[in-house]
């Protein structure tokens, strides 16, 4: 098991509205631990629209998704907040001393003074394959992901899907693997082209095998798998020896743990105050398109607000014999050294 | 008298928080029109830090008072507000029919539906030079701006200070006026070296003149202005004719007549809800650092989330039969269409 990580706060989230929160606890001298499921920084706005322009960020009269992300990353340099990227908060529990200790599912654990939750619309988790008692396999021998190569290494492998995952994971464990299978319902791949050349190569060479068409059925025995039934395009139906199976099928917003977190949900949205953005749950704040309260945009420019206000109300929470000076960017020296331009 | 301008919404302040009203209300096709006491947009970030940077407007690591002006007045650019500049509305009173009426010191006169303050700290307004009685001459022949060039045609005109409007004046005044004399406490300016230059040159050349000293008294009758009396720098004391005298000494900022419009002021700060930021009274709504609630932060950013929620009930109390849907900027053609961008 590993140490436990003592903070006095942890961002559940690391889209815009989150990464700015670590800008605003910084400018109060609170450093930030942010976890996401993602494997990079920008939740949605890297996910679902990185190259798409977004027009109503005040004083961005245009600015895509991935540049959001880029500039705040930028902004929030000066405070050293460490990110904890693929995992998500599977559990969470009050201690007797007014903490909180939570555990991703990565079993990385926090013991924190304050919880954020920036989660967005909830988390994007793996769409699942349509094949009936997928699960048993789940963890053993279907993976949604690849945390360690070496996990696959000497094993027939069979990748599902035609996106830039099922393509660079068919390339990176091609070497790796016994065996790599890739199959997809059509010939045609909606990945980078130059991944998608060097696959057909090493179809070519003979290196892997290309399939068209669907997985119906998984053999196997508790969670092992032995093989997959799989009807091809040309009709005809066959088995293929595989012993992991990792489907990639895209992503979808699912809430999550979060709702297990007693947080007085309503429509899977967290009630929040608008003084300090505070849940039900005193020292568990929620921020971004994850509150409600009345008047709510889901916008993120409110995030950025809600934000600003959550930070001083977890400061007084983490610091409460501290007083807090409010100061302006623009003219507070002691602001401008943390931030590195004084 | 110039005719009543009928409108949805009167916006008053052009900082920051007020232009990005006016693209929050585009959003929603409502037109505004914005007036202020400056002769340009931008508020306290054009007047007092236009090059000065500020850090902390989200996804903007570094802008300047002006650089956030010019980036803002671009994005609001597809929703033709009318800017009403170096203005002030003097009055404000409620009609039957539960609009308002408001009438500037220039005599525009507007008749609105809804009216938003986003006059910041209050309205800059000239300091008055520290001479008996001058308020006795204000209007009639002591000036703290220039409307019209035309008004000092024929005049001998006294100008007093030492910044750039005083040297502007001095310049652009001098083919105008019968005499232009300019009064600086001492021969050191702090004016564009190049505005000084000029200067220097029109007295060299016997065209203005320029006098080291203080005014200390104000000689004439009725408001109407024959000599000033001044103490210079050599400690002689002088009587100087003048017609008109334009004391430049800086702005100072000032609630100004908000305080008379009955919003039950806490500390020169109107109280608004957090669902709609509306003041006590219905369709007069206050955002940015005007306003106050239980957790309120003077920044800008949140300027801007009041901005948007203010605007959606704007707008339903402008179009009360018409329904709102919610739409991203990201993903709708039809606010993109509004923005001139699809």
């Amino acid at each position: 098991m590993t140490e436990t990580i003592k903070t006095d706060v942890v961002i559940v989230g690391a889209g815009p509205v989150g990464l700015f929160a670590v800008f605003e606890l910084g400018l109060l001298d609170i450093k930030a631990h942010v976890v996401d499921i993602l494997d990079r920084p920008g939740g949605q706005c890297a996910e679902l629209y990185p190259e798409k322009p977004i027009y109503d960020i005040p004083g961005l009269p245009m600015v895509t998704g991935q540049g959001l992300t880029d500039n705040l990353m930028e902004q929030i340099k000066p405070f050293g907040a460490t990110f904890h990227f693929s995992e998500i908060i599977a559990s969470l529990e009050k201690t007797a001393d007014d903490r909180f200790l939570l555990t991703t599912d990565a079993g990385t654990r926090f013991d924190t003074k304050v919880v954020v939750i920036a989660a967005g619309g909830g988390s994007f988790q793996p769409k699942k394959p349509p094949i009936e008692g997928v699960e048993a396999f789940e963890e053993k021998s279907v993976h949604y992901a690849v945390r360690k190569m070496d996990v696959f290494r000497g094993k027939r492998v069979l990748i599902v899907g035609g996106g830039d995952s099922a393509l660079d994971w068919t390339l990176n464990l091609a070497p790796v693997a016994e065996r790599v299978t890739l199959m997809h319902r059509r010939d045609a791949f909606r990945a980078a082209p130059d991944s998608v050349n060097k696959m057909r190569k090493l179809v070519d060479e003979g290196v892997i095998d290309l399939a068209l068409g669907q997985v119906t059925e998984l053999i196997g025995k508790d969670g092992v798998l032995q093989a997959v039934k799989a009807k091809l395009a040309d009709g005809s139906t066959h088995e293929i020896a595989a012993d992991a199976m990792l489907p990639f099928f895209g992503l979808t917003m699912k809430l999550g743990p979060i709702a297990d977190w007693g947080l007085n949900l309503e429509e899977n949205l967290v009630p929040v105050d608008t003084e300090k953005f505070e849940t039900t749950t005193p020292g568990i704040y929620a921020i971004g398109d994850i509150n409600s309260y009345p008047g709510k945009l889901k916008l993120i420019l409110s995030g950025f607000h809600e934000g600003a206000l959550m930070a001083q109300a977890a400061a007084r929470r983490i610091n409460p014999d501290r007083k807090i000076v409010f100061q302006y960017t623009t003219s507070s020296t002691s602001l401008q050294k943390k931030l590195g331009v004084a």
